[in-house]
């Protein structure tokens, strides 16, 4: 990726046009060197096939974007190293571990113009906004996934010291097979770790049950900053609680790694205790609504609580993933978490009173085991069964809004209005104690085809739209990446926006730290 | 307070020294015109009755130090029009509220010496750490407590908007005025408001089951910052979950008003649900542990597992404040909250079994809710019954540390010793599920004094030290402050230190939001 002399004018244009302070022009050859100089060749991947594996964003529907090199970091002074090499060259660094994130956070902005509205406009480089014409920007990926120790376990404290490459389900698994009765019960996307889960701060099918990312799960972590400092967001500490005034660890939480690179977190544990999974389904969405206000009213202990349009389940019968097809109507499949199934059975009588009243069908609870895992299984298949609405080459985008419930079903109903005006299917999956409701956008996709189309993108956005006339978010657990910054403005404000640019600017003052993610490049407008 | 042109002088070696923008030397006269030009005689004190009042700071033993006015802001606009005087006239302002906070969060500066090892050293002025000399520091205190307004509830999505000048008591008596049967359940101070209970993040006794202020009980806050830009953390977003980038609000959680005013916040809700109490001792402090890791790792859900040692038992018999004397030796005050009452006696059943195993006398449980409130009522009236094993002249100073579970019975085993070692009382109330204990160091006071005898210090002092040796924290759930600032480089190190101050250089440039505390001055050493 060597740069001509004019590229260079125009990435001088740009910095200063950018009023930010840059180390250097960026010297690829010169980080090259460095690197492997520095690294055993087991730890750089330079091959075209790992990195444009690791330019794929699953999901997300961006063009695939592959960085110069991958680093696989084992240690955090690998890390401490490459941070050193990036900004001694001005290289743009990106972590990555599970790539399960779908709004392109780990994607190089190298190869995309970063407004990207329109997605044909591939170019190989950064569009400069003054000029259109565009500049290289040599990314390299750290990946932390080699980093997957669990480094200590505390089962009197409910607590684990994990490298950032483990996930919550490797973590669990581990836990298991030593005959620890703990789990860490954030569920994020399956094949996440641990430090992009913290990235992104996100959250699962037992956020209502236990919060997210965002609640009190991380406890600290190890952090690299951009000058190369290594710091404990708490110290030493492995206290339950602290209050040492404002918690630095909270801010890179969320942010997308941006900020600094995660090598290490503190986390916290909760015991395992018996499950139960039960379903039904009823008239219409307020309906199943006004069940699960009164569920969460009543002090029952849900650990999920999901809702399945008639359209999703639909798409569940095809899949024949259950003994009996379900009626196709707004279903809600709860899980419920207790010390002793004696519990759980009056947890769920208590349930079952509820949502007769709110005009359901007879409350189905899973008989043992076997039925709980089963019904558990038809909706983590959900993604796929859903394809078989659109049958072969169907694509998916899954939109990621969040409302308060009080306004769910009208969010719902409105969305419904939107879906058929565009002509395309998007059934429902939502964590509706939440209010997180994820359409599945479904299309049949076309030969080649690496953009979403301009309808798919359209009706992302109205949905997104009405969230906010309804008090929501654009985001509630996927991250904004690059896809979602257009609608940053217009959710947060100004004053919010400008205060998030200053801690940006105040933690990676050269810019190398995954640009262009979560903000536009400054200069640029957000829009929508 | 007026100032003399030496003070000028020293004041401006001493910006220089610091080397932080300054606007211009304080004029406190311009500001006082300023002020009364534009608010009505109501909102502004400057008699000295309230100045004094505003200048003593329960529990923390430091000396007194009035503001020079106290302003009692009534909307947001209030808060921005006093910012704007500050930042004209390079005035400190420090956000105020019920003014519970132990640690000297809102004692202004100027007549304090930011270096109080000595607390003897008493001058009218702020200590320049190059000469030893003193500046002025003219103070207004920003009292939010008349910002006492809900301002929005939203039952079905168990969210309330309020003022910062409520607390969490008056805002769950207002819930029950209203029939409306949510509650918010972290409750550290009686008589805390939100603003500051956001500003120091910390808990109370429901912290076991509800977690911390720094969990996801307040969701979003409008604050101004020191440019005189407000802004709303969450735009307007209520959203039970949201994932747009770092989360800027997480700053504020435990700023101690030192990076911004909050003048609103928006919180979450618990369901009322119905509460059991249950008390037992056991023969040990490490017995006590032992039974509350099980009951944790259970998955039972108390909401508060209080311990209280022999000497804390002690107090309370000498009150009288239950029909029977209970055993002089460690005891777990326990409170359970489950959906149903039945649910409460099928948990308290496996929790009899628990500490029977672990060694403890039978578990009494509460018969009614005339018991429940009368064991409650004695846990909560610890800090007066404790005086009584000192009699007449009681001091108290209310030691805060936190350290994993696993290492509590360490902790409890080698404070002792230095207790002993120091001559002193020092009974123990613990949160012994979050392994936050409280000795409360007692003395007999000697007439006008003001500050702490040594020997209370140095006490103290060994307390934090062995928590730090045990992976815990100096602060619990009460904060820096002034009088915790000294042992943050040991326990947080020095680049989180160095990131907290490029934060808050980055909110505060002039240094005249609550400057001094959660960290020193800058150019002062931390120390222990």
């Amino acid at each position: 990726m060597a740069h001509s002399s004019a590229a260079q004018q125009r990435l001088a244009a740009l910095s200063s046009h950018l009023s930010r302070p840059t180390a250097r022009l960026p010297d690829w050859n010169g980080a090259l060197a460095a690197l492997e100089a520095t690294f055993p060749a087991d730890q750089l991947s330079l091959d075209a096939a790992t990195r444009e594996a690791h330019g794929q964003s699953w999901g997300s529907l961006l063009p695939p974007s592959p960085p110069a090199a991958v680093l696989h970091a084992q240690t955090t002074s690998d890390v401490v190293a490459v941070v050193r090499i990036a900004t001694r060259f001005g290289i743009v660094l990106i972590p990555t571990g599970g790539r399960t994130a779908l709004e392109g956070q780990f994607t190089p902005t190298c190869c995309n113009p970063p407004v990207h509205e329109q997605w044909n406009g591939v170019v190989p480089g950064r569009r400069q906004a003054a000029t259109g014409g565009t500049v290289p920007r040599p990314t390299i990926h750290v990946s932390l996934s080699r980093m997957n120790q669990v480094l200590q376990l505390h089962e009197q404290d409910f607590q684990a010291v994990v490298g950032p490459g483990i996930g919550w389900q490797g973590l669990n698994e581990h836990l298991a097979a030593k005959g620890v009765k703990l789990m860490f019960p954030v569920d994020p996307a399956p094949g996440s770790e641990f430090g992009g889960m913290a990235g992104v701060a996100g959250s699962g099918t037992n956020a209502v049950g236990y919060g997210t990312l965002r609640a009190e799960w991380i406890q600290s972590m190890q952090v690299v900053l951009m000058d190369g400092s290594v710091i404990r967001t708490k110290g030493s500490n492995r206290a339950r609680k602290s209050t040492t005034g404002w918690d630095t660890g909270r801010l890179f939480l969320g942010s997308e790694g941006t900020l600094g690179i995660i090598t290490e977190l503190t986390i916290r544990l909760a015991p395992v205790v018996p499950l139960k999974v039960a379903l039904t389904s009823f008239p219409s969405v307020a309906d199943a609504v006004t069940a699960v206000v009164e569920i969460l009213g009543a002090g029952l202990t849900p650990t999920s609580l999901e809702l399945l349009d008639g359209t999703s389940i639909r798409g569940l019968n095809l899949a024949k993933l259950l003994p009996d097809a379900l009626p196709e109507e707004p279903t809600v499949l709860m899980r419920f978490s207790n010390p002793s199934e004696a519990v759980n059975r009056a947890s769920l009588e208590a349930v079952a009173t509820i949502v007769k009243r709110a005009g359901a069908r007879e409350l189905k609870i899973a008989k043992d085991e076997k039925e709980n895992d089963e019904l558990w299984k038809a909706r983590k298949s959900q993604y796929w069964s859903q394809q078989l609405l659109i049958g072969k080459g169907c694509r998916t985008l899954i939109t990621d809004v969040c409302v308060p419930i009080s306004r769910l079903a009208e969010f719902v109903a409105r969305s419904e209005v939107l879906v058929q005006r565009s002509g395309l299917v998007a059934p429902i999956v939502a964590h509706i104690g939440d209010g997180n409701v994820h359409r599945a956008i479904l299309w049949k996709g076309k030969e080649g085809e690496v953009e979403r189309p301009k309808e798919v993108e359209l009706l992302a956005k109205a949905l997104v739209k009405l969230a906010l006339e309804l008090e929501g978010t654009c985001a509630g657990e996927h991250g904004i990446g690059l896809t979602k910054r257009k609608y940053l403005r217009r959710e947060l404000g100004d004053g919010t926006l400008a205060l998030m640019r200053t801690v940006k600017r105040a933690l990676d003052p050269l810019g190398l730290l995954n640009p262009d993610k979560v903000l536009f490049p400054e200069g640029e407008e957000e829009y929508m």
